[in-house]
């Protein structure tokens, strides 16, 4: 099984403060590690981002993994619509893909959801967050507390404008008041898609011990039961499930 | 359209302090005011309860409402299984079912959803709900504010062990931090059940316009598209939509 | 209530033989006549396409609208990028939509679902089809004999590269024994989409009166609860639903 | 992982002419085969019925399974309603149910669901089925032909009563036309249920690799993410996934 953890921070270049100390690698690299830790042997992963060649979505590191991981903050619209394309085309094939926090926002999540993604936002200093497990049949709940209890965070609120999950997984409550379907399941053609809301990168969230085992959880999800090759040809119709 | 409105509480005779001073005519009195208020000369209401006849619950009431109101708190293990069978068989067959409120622990309730309709529970001083409205599509959110603000009231919280509802249609926060599933819409056969967790009887919550709006809603909402006989002689099958 | 039926077939002008026979004012022109005599004095109805101004998908047409029904089949890729920009963010502002036929490979339908679309196809001369009602609760089925009976037809066979439909309403049965999800119900923001598959333009299967009545009820149910202006100034962002 | 397979034939005893002959052991001897040559070594199983103590629903023998696959055919009614109860709040608790063909009409099945399950039905000399996979990212969808062609069996159609599964993952047609959810997959508490429609005793299907296959992947994927005691002491209510 192999896993590509994608971020836009320039392997943590365009991290400032906070942020820089708390992912020195960028936030891919503090991802990746979670992803070992949690998938142990059984998973190869790398890291890329916008730096890389293609930005590190060519058609042939994509075919040979099994899950995208996005994480995306500053810089969603330097992705290309031609990377854009891949990603889509991909996914629909079978590629997993779990998208945190404001990848929300991201063009790979916007095109395959078909809405604005948008929803409500405040950052401030006191907002704590819980989350609840609502479907504890989900894989991607597996042994995970309830509720998890999240320090000062960034909120996110309803209303969250995505179609409704194909699984609702987690719902969070915020100190002011807001609620926020945070951990949402989605099948797209062969593809399974999860977002997950927790992981601002200016606070140590990615530390605590339930947000790694839903990011690990999230992932071993995604791998696809049906995949099947999304290389395609310039000029030639996207190959994807519907197709055969 | 015909509304029945049933409640548990003797048409107020149950009630005891702020509740009885709340519902001078039982719940079902204060619920029926709504429905009037709210659907105006196009509704006919009356009020039904264990105290009646048949529990109320008749084939030949229920053959000729088009929506049932359902308010349970203290008595649930009071109403008869015939009673239940009849209300089931109903529904299935296009009886619009309005659950609020501790009517999620009924016994039509629960038959319907086929689970325990458990959830977490508190009942102190300081609980304040927001109701967030999560599906803007959805007839029952037609008009309402965003969020609906209740003052004092008791907590409902996740787990809610229901069937993933067929809408999503609000989530409410509370000040302990806690998140329910506070208006879902299901199908079930050829008829139409909306569940809204607001309703305490110590408080005064069925006063908010707001709430009253989403009461009438959900009583508009229920009224079946396609609604057959449901009456059925002693030792003859259910008359379901599956069974034509 | 108003209604705009577009149609890329140039008001019949790009139609042949039996098409243009059965089509004398083009597609939209005939289903025009179809939601005039399903909905009645409580609609206006306009025809649009490709050969109008802004391809007849203008934001002042489409801000006066409450549904737009989508025909389209030889000039998919004529649709401008920007008209199907503005029709996404209608739709997700509460423009009901109703998509028919070889509209499902149609952009705007693309673009919201997020996925290929595609399906599988053949035409030949024998395939009757069978139109089965599976959920009667829905505004949709209202009245819709259980199976519609279609003569010779184009097949349209799954696998449908479409996301699980917030409603599945009608499969269908192929005399060739293929299945299809034929009538879908989809939220999206704040919009209602329906995408029901009927319609090929060779044969007279839109004087079947039972698809005219579903095609009346799509239109009817497919008009926003909660529609908000989604007119855009260049330059600013989309007001989509999650905006607020 | 420990397997119950139940069925209601008394072992075989109960089966006549090519029924008996097929199924040797019973139907539930046919079953657990099938799930020892998928399952392989992972799995234990037992076959279960009507003959056996507590009607071979014990808590005993429910506390120590994963999965219970269930199928029964002439001999509903006999199922006390105290074993009903017990498969009823196993499963809430995270026990795995697998319902074979018409098991669609068998206490512990309606119960959960809540409908009549009802369906359209006809036996006759010349139906054959096609089993089509509509999401393939269901693992119980993982390595299935697409369509399954099964020959002279019975015809199982819709309308079913059932609630809209949680996952629709295989819908049928048949020689006469009629379409069938022949593959649903549900969640209700912390158990996951599948229904899989193939099956009548007096045809081969059974020997059909890929019905094989899919009764194989059922009983792997309905295997429980969050397991919980549910054996209920006399008088206590019973522990769902809800009342933590």
């Amino acid at each position: 099984m192999h896993v590509i953890v994608w971020s836009d921070d320039a392997r943590g270049a365009a991290l400032e403060g906070p942020a820089a100390a708390l992912h020195p690698d960028g936030v891919n690299g503090t991802v990746a590690d979670i992803v070992r830790e949690q998938l142990g042997a059984a998973v190869t992963v790398t890291t890329a981002g916008l730096e890389d060649p293609d930005q590190g979505l060519s058609d042939d590191a994509l075919e040979m993994a099994d899950v995208l991981v996005w994480w995306g903050h500053e810089a969603h619209d330097q992705v290309s619509e031609p990377a854009v394309d891949r990603v889509q085309r991909h996914v629909l094939a079978g590629l997993g893909l779990v998208v945190l926090h404001s990848g929300h926002h991201s063009k790979p999540f916007r095109r395959l959801m078909g809405t604005t993604c948008d929803l409500s936002w405040r950052e401030r200093g006191g907002d704590e967050e819980l989350v609840w497990t609502i479907d504890p049949t989900h894989p991607v709940a597996a042994g995970v507390e309830q509720p998890i209890v999240l320090g000062r965070h960034e909120m996110y609120g309803e209303p969250f404008d995505i179609p409704a999950p194909d699984a609702l997984v987690f719902v969070s409550a915020f100190t002011g008041g807001e609620v926020f379907r945070s951990g949402c399941g989605f099948q797209r053609g062969a593809g399974r898609i999860f977002y997950f809301s927790v992981g601002h990168e200016t606070h140590p969230v990615y530390q605590h011990p339930q947000v790694r085992r839903v990011i690990g959880n999230a992932v071993g999800w995604a791998k696809a039961v049906d995949r099947r090759p999304a290389r395609t040809p310039a000029g030639e119709a996207p190959a994807a499930w519907g197709a055969r």
